[in-house]
């Protein structure tokens, strides 16, 4: 069965599949010292267009708290969306190792922080009462499915540089960013003044896996002790580098984003023709948010498992994901249809 | 190349690596709500024979973590070996996440903890002033290759319960330990007295993954909620589960732990041919410890990779793993003879 | 020179400053096992009538770190009023001892928490990755200087106790509180559901000192042992004892909180004569807040120092304490009438 | 009653008392920015011969555990003795607010540490494996009564510099190791190397209070912030300020610090009377440790209670104070007398 329930639903991409196999070959040095390791941080650093350091983590809360520690004392504030997954989906992961008070900053309807918002809170520098904000995280593409074109991340970059903040950039579907903006990874990350970037790569399709990049060499002083500190330190690193070798390589990874990025397209266009339901956020990746009538909600689930994101409204988040086929979506087109008579 | 630095040097098991494939079919629901991880779970009270918890997680540090946390606060102590690796190669793991302090007692010749040395640390009950002795832990095989019998482990069981403590095994090469004794799973926990068990697999043979296995329901109150809160809950759980399916199912850990310990005898046998060599501990498991001559040392190393345990008498720790053959113990045996005459 | 800045810029009660002394004779033994702090919390009991259990820590912070500590697990989260002082002048202690989730919650006109507001936050109970909610803090009085009434902090203590949470209470004007109410201490803890209550001494006209009282004894399992690991046991406690003892005795407490809220009234009554003054607050206990002329702020400030609450109306707070006279206000209103000509 | 227990048992000096009353006067800032404070850092600089930082904490695991906080990340290590006040009498809270790990180093029978002994655990550098060390903590006078000569003091900050450690002074009775040295305050800090000093007020007289006294300006970039955070931050600082400009100010804690000392030589004059009691540590400061008969303790603890510092030989701990007199030596005497007939 098929679902729109999350993109880590989904398995593995038979290419990572292939490059598991490939990398089980023989010894390796453990922790990170081995020759596929040291290929792969230099075809990132390729692929950024800079010389980055590459931390390979287990999942993406190790890359954000792991991201976030590097930047922060423990007497330090982080700003993030209210609606961000630092904020509602790490539990209290984020406070518990790095120290920090986390605040809210109210998302706008397309679930991004905007520079207006941001500034309200750039406030009591200096007074020890408070605690000292020092990071700023942007979650890419939004919790909403939307996507911060370069622009917009360069302006946030700015704000956060010129009062003295890092720009984090929370990229678990980075690659569907990308992807819709049809530009380079560079192009929203080293271009733009991100500072620190976990990008994602489980809900991509690997198996399990995610990249903590560093653009700003200040937050490389402490990133190895506390990635081992933070148990985010793999034994056999070479089986999360060899899969981001197999996605970042003759940018694979385009090919993948792009079709759930489509697929997402397509069943946003499903949805349009049924006036019971209210299509709620612009589709700019691979999420695809919809306020569906109360009684079709089980059945569809039934058949096509998804989660309600807001329940006063029947609010439904329906996620795409790299083995969505055109006839997942037909299935689910089908089931409306009869719903719908 | 093979190498005696460490068995997570070794690659994955090829049944290990067909069990990863089958696995990647269709959707699965994620963090552990899938089938896979179910029957996994199901597998394991059969194999433990009890109604155990399992916690899948990602590494050894981030299993030893998560179970001392299950079972402290943070004005608790910790009592574990000198020589332990949640002591001397977990950074400060231990204590950011759980707030406690470790005790360090001193380890026997064999690297074991005994009855007595725990008694010496067990006082100061009700003091506000010293943080409270909660948890003990000892580790299976230990540091040195050696094995606790289950008796020698029930006794310090016994000690720590009548004490109000709980027992933590650190089983980062628990099977080998099991296989070294010729004993079922059960027999070195659960039937002795065991509350919490940190399983490794990776060094087993699995690509990542341990598995945390509570034996004492007290310490399930609020474990689900630290896995998460420890960056230890993988989104596609079923790929750790399927792993220590093909593991666990029709004893196929057995064959490949008795075979690197084997393999560890062997390797034994070689070195006490030599009257330069001497071996410093018994060969229990898989691992070989052994005080080499200092100018073989660099030349050795350079065929077959090995770690020096300790500088000041040249004590060299070799590790066999799964993988490790008779051939490469005659290949180190060729260059031993070579370097003897 | 006076200052309405806060109540915390004033000295120590005369009676305090005796009791100090009376206290100083011969030895004591040290961390509150001296006679008189069993006296002082024999004292606390009669006055809360109930069997509570009390800890004397140094500072507010300290007492609600404490006291937060004692009720929740480091996976927890943590409900306060946006504008309370946990939220926003303690910096990153709470989160970095207790590890918590705090997740602020829009207060009402008077600074007040209602219900409703409350309930919005009651969710997700059970899921792993969301900081389980487990305690609700309240401040009593409010930041804004008004006070809830008893059945009003009843009603947030049912909604509390019926979603698993408990309910602490930040007193550090507690007694101001009291005072503005006419009513018993236990009027507005012990008797309207109040697990535990940082009650405040220093801005009362204590040297130095707080007390965290403990009415749900499933709160004072681990509290012994927090308040030595959060370093807030005195060795001498016989000098925070005394002060209390001096405070809550024969009810010493109320006449000098009453006065200071007094002279809110009176200040509140001088500043009403003003149409270029906005009151912005009812005056409840011992603050005024009131929305100033931009041009009269720098030179009232330099006669009677006071904080700018809010830059963006020019919002002023002036604390009244137990040493502001008749003659302090007759003065301010002075300048004011001088100002408004 | 009098008693040898602690020199906490001991009450407040009556200069102390009397500033104290001094300070009590008027409207004072708060949280450090008063008049008073001001000028008592002044008064330190000119004390320590150096522009030192001068924070004052409420008591001596505050600034102990904000010292160390100060100078470390929260994956370095800490070494101390193994008879030291952090290491066994401060709960977790180093390593719950620090977040390191503390290692503990073997006290020679002096109950200090030593070069050699802290050269074995320099070990490592680089390894994220390996909690890396960056604070080496000493305590002056130790906990066995003895004080490190300057020359010491100096060999042990070379050793720490030479290793990129920072040196740690924990001061409780520092004022009676100078005395006991007849040396400046600055003999055995400012000029031998030490980076940061937690300096002991309470058991020299105080009624409560410390201050964490900063020589290395590195470890000035944070410690304002974490002084907030770690709840050491008194709103009336100025009765802290108060007590340390009546300690410091014409040397009158070496009058004090001196009597307590020599009250301490006088005990251990009689005790050498005794054949039957083995004094086990020369007397440098206010302590005498002595080994007792087993029959003669609890008699006289009945009339000078005391602590026994090892049950297993019967080592007693008999501590002085500023208000120890010559009468209460000669009634300990005399009990002594008694029981030997």
């Amino acid at each position: 069965m098929k679902s729109f329930a999350s993109d880590n639903y989904a398995g593995v991409l038979p290419e990572v599949m292939e490059a598991l196999q490939r990398a089980n070959s023989e010894h390796a040095r453990s922790y990170g010292a081995d020759d596929i390791t040291a290929r792969t941080i230099k075809l990132f650093r390729e692929v950024f267009g800079a010389d980055v350091d590459v931390y390979f983590v287990f999942n993406g809360t190790g890359a954000n708290v792991l991201s976030i520690s590097s930047a922060t004392m423990s007497y330090n504030a982080v700003l993030c969306a209210d609606v961000s997954h630092i904020y509602c989906d790490e539990s209290s992961a984020p406070e518990t190792f790095t120290g920090c008070r986390f605040f809210p900053l109210p998302a706008n309807d397309e679930g991004k922080l905007t520079p207006e918002v941001i500034q309200q809170r750039l406030m009591r520098k200096g007074d020890v009462h408070y605690a000292q904000t020092k990071l700023l995280s942007i979650t890419q593409s939004t919790e909403y499915g939307t996507v911060y074109k370069p622009e917009e991340i360069k302006a946030i970059a700015d704000l956060a540089h010129a009062n003295d903040l890092y720009l984090h950039m929370d990229g678990s579907r980075f690659l569907n960013a990308a992807a819709g903006l049809g530009c380079e990874l560079k192009d929203i990350s080293t271009n733009v003044g991100v500072d620190i970037l976990s990008l994602g790569g489980t809900k991509a399709g690997m198996m399990f896996g995610e990249a903590v990049v560093v653009f700003n060499k200040k937050l490389s002083e402490h990133i190895a002790y506390k990635q081992k500190q933070s148990m985010q330190l793999a034994s056999k690193t070479r089986f999360i580098a060899a899969q981001f070798e197999a996605m970042l390589g003759n940018d694979n990874w385009r090919q993948h984003a792009t079709h759930a990025n489509k697929m997402a397209q397509q069943l946003n266009g499903v949805l349009l023709k049924y006036p019971q339901i209210k299509l709620t956020k612009p589709v700019h990746a691979n999420a695809v948010f919809a306020e569906l009538p109360v009684e079709w909600t089980t059945v569809l689930q039934e058949k096509y498992p998804f989660y309600i994101w807001k329940e006063s409204s029947n609010e439904a988040r329906l996620m795409c994901s790299w083995d969505t086929s055109s006839t997942d979506i037909e299935g689910f087109a089908t089931e409306l249809e009869r719903l719908s008579q």
